[in-house]
């Protein structure tokens, strides 16, 4: 209301963030509230046949907001931000500045930008081990920096299409964490030779992913 | 020898942009210049098993630098800007801005990140109709939105492993841009359901192509 200026018998599409996209007209606008009535269905795009939810090591500055916008483009089911040993921001940090509504915000924007109606669950964050140790059964796939010599390319991976991605930060993993993902029995993949930035690797991943099993 | 300090007897890497990257050592820093002695060859990324033009129409901002940049990064071949009939941008302003520059220089800082030894070309920005009269002869896949309904997926396009990849702007492409392509024999391909931004589409669409073909 406030910022398209749109008033009552206004035409809109809304979305229920769970798949429902419709066809709506602004009956009354308030000033803090507007009621709405639903005219009939709106196509949305469709959601990608695969399910993957995105465990995205915190980065620096704005650049995890990018990664969550383009995860949501993308078509990422969810997007769970973790702080691993080389991440260069606190827990406590992402908690008073409350990083996770930021972040869902932003998903809800990329969403409707990209014509889903679904809006990916954006997690709080939570430290690594917690991760490890409270993770959905899904397999998990480590994406690893060409100089680790993974030669295991995504597509080779797993046959499940529903997937826990996990991409490090800027300055990768920790010896530490490497030995968790081992004992924990993740799979380690790799994007080939080039070096991909951390806060480009997702949507590259995701983009693979979508390709090798023909899930766009 | 500014930015880094480096004074005579230090050790770097160097590349020659077309595929050598050597260790050496600096012999002599002066104000202006350096001399340095090659020690031996030094490991580089392998280049991707494909051969992809971005032939990418400018985007607004500074848009077209992070494209750039992430092509770079993916392992592009040769970048070729267009001004196209959407672009909010002019061939003169482009010029006057010594822009074709400044990518070059962001391709190089890429490249060096990304661990390739080799320097993407990048072109001196034309206009769409003189690319199309003067272009190279590789088939041209042109990225089109999913409202434009075309099933064919990029796998499928062709099976030529050295392509151009013709992206639009953040308004997409013209009806007589479309006429214009139809008419030239170029193939269009879509990246599944979702709406994917302009400055997105190009490492989305090379992450599927390395994928598809299995070129990383």
């Amino acid at each position: 209301m406030r910022v398209l200026r749109l008033g009552a018998g206004a035409e809109i599409d809304v979305l229920d963030g769970r798949g429902g996209m419709f066809h709506a007209k602004v009956v009354e606008a308030a000033r803090a509230s507007v009621r709405i009535a639903i005219v009939g269905p709106a196509p949305a795009a469709a959601e990608p046949n695969a399910r993957v939810t995105l465990v995205m090591s915190v980065l620096k500055g704005d650049k995890m907001d990018d990664v969550v916008r383009d995860a949501a483009m993308m078509g990422v089911a969810v997007v769970q931000p973790v702080v691993s040993a080389r991440s260069e921001v606190s827990l406590a940090a992402l908690r008073r500045g409350h990083r996770a509504e930021r972040w869902t915000r932003i998903a809800i924007a990329s969403v409707k930008q990209s014509g889903r109606a679904v809006v990916p669950a954006v997690g709080e964050p939570l430290d690594l081990a917690s991760w490890i140790a409270n993770r959905s059964p899904e397999p998990v796939l480590v994406l690893r920096e060409p100089a680790a010599g993974v030669a295991r390319p995504l597509r080779d991976a797993t046959r499940s299409r529903a997937v826990q991605l996990l991409v490090g930060p800027e300055g990768g993993w920790a010896g530490e964490e490497l030995a968790a993902f081992d004992a924990a029995g993740f799979c380690a993949v790799s994007l080939g030779a080039r070096t991909i930035r951390a806060d480009a690797a997702p949507v590259v991943a995701m983009a693979a992913l979508f390709e090798a099993w023909e899930a766009w």
